[in-house]
């Protein structure tokens, strides 16, 4: 078919270029490239599950109204400052599509989640980056502050970022939060549990703020697609309604729920993750591997330019990592699973390299 | 809180009105209000899910080949013809966000599915909705026809059509979209398996058809959300640009991939719905209640002044079903399941009328 031949899509449409991230045929590896949980979700969430699979659940849309308040009771909010989403990528669209019109100002750090500029694309916005400063690759909030001011609509970040997993402080979020007060702000917290520095407690001094975690990393529920946007009721209340009334599956919920009965299990997992992510740094160094702190249950590591050839024959020994070369050149992203599996992918490290 | 503080969205989204189904406490009555599938989905789609609860496939983020392939295969269309979607809705969303500017002419049937007007509402369409005509709420068709030209960037329609189970033939299709060569026309063919008319075979002829299907009725999933979007190829590239990544959970996709691999069971439950609404409409006429025909698993029933009360009455019955009286004065809208759902719904018509 030649190209005039297609519907002519909006011009956002048209001038974004395709986001297709690399998951297919990762069963089966070790799995450090997309920050997931590399154990599995507490079992209390599998028990749900299968009791769902039992009952009427499956053939019935969604109800949205106990996951609401076990949750908002789970995160210390109201039920009103909460929002279900599909993911945390739900949570961004919802953000943007809520106050963002074409041509708006938008700022981002750089690099960072890919979404944030994915949606702000999408709705035509005038995209502003902020690279993140060499050589340590540290939070660029001074910088951020210099080209926030009246005319910004959105301020995204994640904390801690992805990838580099370099955070910023309360401190300074509210220093954006006031210099962004025209702005939707939105706080990132998907790597929350691993960094622990929330935004949460701020939520009420500041109707420009916007929170989301998910349940994607940590809790080990990815596939299923849940997550969570903090914000004060009345902004909930008016993205709610133009938020897709069924955007989250009814099992999303039901293990939302599940997981969050059981905190204990996230907690006993995080503690290992950040144990193992010391015992990766400590090995990074004695391989002599530059590597940048990280708050997050990943560590970007700069290889120099064998990095995308390391990339694929870690794949060829089973073991799956990130590519960042594109936007950081000589780095991988590697997740932070287990003891154990970072001793396996320091062996293949000392074996490669 | 005053209105003063909150952030101030959109306009688009200021001037919508809130939607919220009445979906909470559904669960223990005979739901005859959404439409769905009244006895269950296929054990196999229940074997699949169960199977994919012991695997690492919830810590996964979803991965969509395979069920690409499989439902391109079972909708007899090509692979890069289909977009796989978060139930209906979402197809609706990516259409309207992919064609939509603000202020586009976008031309709807009245009454229809809510979210055609919900999704052209939040991208600040100028929606123009052409009344099904009475007495009996047949389609529209002419009078589509005549509305629609030039500068109309989008038509949306069910077919049948939702709450009235009017259809229109692939005649009057092929002539919409001869009318509106320049817009975007999507058949929503969420009861397709009751009414047996697609518009698929034309999909190879016209470069602004749209086709969507979903697993919420027919197949019992409505919990999963999943649904597909078919156009030509070129179209579907398109979209997937502007489509999130990971919308459709993982789950959905291995209940749908289980599901097309076991189509006799859904003909089978369509057989039965099919001569339950003969069952009902018979019943109907013999109580003297008007109804409206209906190629769908619902039918529309106009039971004049006290209509809200009785639905009122049906649920202290344990039997839910659909008020539509605040479009269709005197209407209720009910959802056809098994011969003795049908009986019982009888029953309850000859008591309470």
């Amino acid at each position: 078919m030649s190209p005039a031949e297609i519907l002519r899509p909006r011009q956002a449409i048209r001038d974004m270029l395709p986001y297709r991230p690399p998951t297919a045929g990762r069963d089966g590896s070790l799995r450090l490239d997309f920050n997931e949980n590399t154990v599995g979700c507490s079992p209390c969430v599998l028990d749900a599950l299968r009791a769902a699979l039992d009952g009427p659940t499956l053939t019935m849309y969604p109800e949205y109204g106990k996951a609401i308040r076990e949750l908002a009771r789970f995160f210390g909010v109201l039920p009103d400052e909460i929002l279900l989403t599909n993911g945390t990528d739900e949570a961004i669209q919802v953000l943007v599509h809520g106050y963002v019109e074409a041509r708006d100002e938008v700022i981002l750090p750089r690099p960072s989640y890919a979404m944030y500029r994915f949606y702000a694309e999408s709705v035509g916005a005038a995209v502003r980056e902020v690279d993140h400063r060499p050589p340590d690759l540290a939070f660029p909030l001074e910088e951020m502050l210099r080209v926030t001011g009246n005319s910004t609509r959105a301020v995204m970040i994640a904390n801690p970022n992805n990838p580099t997993g370099a955070g910023v402080d309360l401190d300074g979020i509210e220093r954006l939060l006031q210099a962004a007060s025209q702005a939707a702000v939105l706080i990132d917290e998907a790597y929350f549990e691993f960094s622990g520095v929330t935004a949460l407690p701020l939520l009420s001094r500041y109707p420009n703020l916007f929170v989301s975690r998910t349940f994607s990393k940590a809790y080990g529920l990815a596939a299923l697609r849940i997550g969570c946007l903090f914000s004060q009721a009345g902004n909930i209340a008016c993205l709610r309604k133009a938020q897709s009334p069924y955007s989250v599956n009814a099992l999303a919920a039901v293990a939302a729920r599940a997981a969050a009965g059981d905190p204990g299990y996230v907690r006993r997992y995080v503690e290992d993750v950040i144990a193992a992510r010391k015992l990766l740094c400590r090995g990074l160094r004695n391989l002599g591997i530059r590597y940048y702190p990280s708050r997050a249950n990943f560590v970007l590591i700069d290889v120099g330019p064998r990095a995308a050839e390391l990339c694929c024959r870690l794949k060829g020994h089973g073991v799956l990592v990130r590519d960042r070369t594109h936007e950081l050149p000589g780095c991988l992203r590697i997740t932070v699973g287990t003891a154990e599996q970072v001793e396996r992918l320091l062996g293949l490290f000392e074996e490669l390299l």
